[in-house]
């Protein structure tokens, strides 16, 4: 542990640095998968840091996915990062970029199963306009993150429901943020990524047409999960 | 449909306006419960307005529980509101102060699911002591509309995650005026109503305080579903 | 831990057989609400069997709410359950007994969504007769076992898919060994048991007419959420 | 409708039969993507059935996604199912073998939820054994129906509760008919579908050892649905 210090910080939250300089060691092969982190006492005394501190870091680093918790026997490293995660986003906003994933989780599977009970046709068709115009972007090299944006806006707004569209809105800076590190390391990606997150968009708009909320559900929480995966485990990026 | 008129609005949208003017009809008896709505044209021209305000406001009635579409066959009365909702609440703002349900179902279940799972004891020491403030202000015969956000606000900082009581914040005003409502029609209603809504908040902290996620979801969900109902169903308004 | 003692068994497993010793000191209160169990590694020794076994034990408590495991710290009481629990109940039979109601969430939360989507109107009618019975059952002083099993039976038909009811069938005997110490207990508790019961049902009625697929979810959901406390949470028993 | 004629049928039922009829003609292209059907009263003078045969028939079809009822226009046909699902299953038995997919997702989603949260590391190592089996078969050119089963069973036993397997087993005959018609169509289909298959499957698997159970739980369900829209969607037949 000698070799991690608490590097110099802004406006991130030290448990975001923790996590940061922790996550960076995964990825160098300091912690390799399978690996059990110092204890929490010894974290906290190598980065002077309080224990809440401590498992705030830890808690978003399983929440991420890259640490297991084993009732009684510690923290394991689950899997080693992409390496182009720590190219796309500075190690200490990794905790926060991803955050909002959850909340993206909780509310636009919501948008999705609405949307495929209440959209008109003139909201589907708005719907696959965003779709073709976001794949358009990703085949022509381009990040696509406009073109992202305005897609699950749209499935937002064909819930009939204006708070919902109102709130994603609201979050749009920190939803671009997440999108930025995704879509760049897409854009860096095989032709076969690329059209691996089409898919994953057109099935959320199949299940839309079809009128069917549950698959509409869970095509968008399949879509977001794997979204995560890609950034955080070096298997899925490819 | 002769003395359905459309009143003179500000800034409600006609669809609300349409779904507060149906709801005073089902309210002062016109339709009663199990009655069949006029057809969509018929609305269509009595109203002259367009087939997607028609639908639109459908739709609302449909997502409060006040109507039920039956395929092929039209959209009947569900069932008689409670008399108190119009005395608390504009008809032509009752379909915009509801909206926000759908949004606080997706957000704070998972809010409760996530404070179950990572609640610090301060974490939720600080859910119990609003929840206690809560219950006074009940019991004291006030409405307790800040005491309310400011429990739910708790529990969504248990997530551990700054962006789920940023997105609450952002909605106070909607949720307050969804808040004033429910709490207007309890403080006039029976004790035992009071009990009951302290009761529905209990279970969600009990559950978190065991740490049991789905149970936390679960609870959460059932209190908003049930506060949606005892405003819109007069079998629950007692 | 020295009263412990291994008590000759016949079929059942020695995992049910343990739960069944710690559930009778929790009942007797030699383990208070907030009390820690003692470590794994005593109860091995204690009841000198197997670290598996105890984690099994351990485990059923804490899915059945009895017990809670903090990261780190033990597995400590929740909460101490009704006295009536054990008289209804042998206590090695806990365990077994209430590990169908896992299985009844799964298979009938999704039966009653799908119920509220397809029932014809003499399903409907069915089911509310069902009801009836059930409610007459509890109100004439009975168990009301046969009419409870018959009400959840006529909700899997309702879904148009003959797997469900055939799958309810083929747990009768353990549902009802279920039902048969939920009911026995609400025979002997206060008439607002009985009612809180009726309700539950009811409100699943309910949202399977106004074809409400999610609430019927969650209204089932809780009832067997609540059934499971009222048999485990001397709180919840009166 | 001239041509749809009552087959004689032993133990189908008759809505089995009108389904498989329907089916039969969407296949041939009688009816396109996007036609739509023939009203209800049509079908029934046609078939010569009463009304609630024909609901169920097109209540079924809605399910298994092949078909979509709009409010007050009727039923249209949604796509075409890949021609192998009539070679590889009579077409009044596939309603029947399809049904058993409803119950899958029900308890199986629940199953690797509890697995997620309780394995042993035991249990563990049994699954990924399973599922090395099942690669295996695929790879060799195998259906693999027997490893496929016993993947899915293996999950119900990492659970803790046994009535889950009891079930699984319980429905063994009717889960392989429904393996027997997807793995007979993977067998003869691509690489790149067989690979498909096994990642789904490795997805549900890794989240089980990383303890991620809602994950686990949203893996199964795709593994689920995404196998339904294999046998039932052309574009999904590759």
């Amino acid at each position: 542990m000698v070799d991690l210090q608490l590097k110099p910080a802004r406006r991130e939250k030290l448990a975001d640095i923790l996590y940061g300089q922790i996550l960076e060691q995964i990825v160098s092969g300091t912690f390799a998968a399978g690996d059990r982190l110092p204890s929490e006492n010894d974290i906290c005394k190598a980065f002077e840091v309080s224990r809440p501190v401590v498992r705030e870091a830890l808690q978003r680093l399983q929440a991420d996915g890259l640490v297991i918790a084993r009732q009684g026997a510690g923290t394991f490293v689950s899997h080693k990062p992409p390496g182009g995660l720590l190219a796309s986003t500075p190690p200490e906003q990794v905790a926060s970029v991803l955050r909002v994933t959850e909340v993206r989780i909780a509310l636009e599977t919501e948008c999705a199963r609405l949307a495929a009970e209440r959209r008109s046709s003139g909201e589907l068709a708005e719907i696959e306009a965003r779709l073709a115009a976001f794949e358009q972007a990703l085949l022509s090299g381009e990040a696509g993150l406009e073109e992202d944006f305005a897609f699950h806006l749209a499935i937002a707004n064909a819930t009939g429901n204006e708070v919902f569209p109102a709130v994603l809105e609201s979050l749009k800076g920190r939803i671009e943020d997440w999108m930025r590190s995704a879509l760049n390391m897409t854009r860096l990606g095989s032709e076969e990524r690329r059209r691996t997150i089409v898919e994953e968009h057109r099935n959320i708009v199949d299940a839309i047409a079809r009128q069917q909320a549950d698959q509409a559900a869970l095509y968008t929480k399949f879509h977001l999960v794997e979204a995560r995966r890609r950034l955080t485990d070096a298997r899925r990026d490819r």
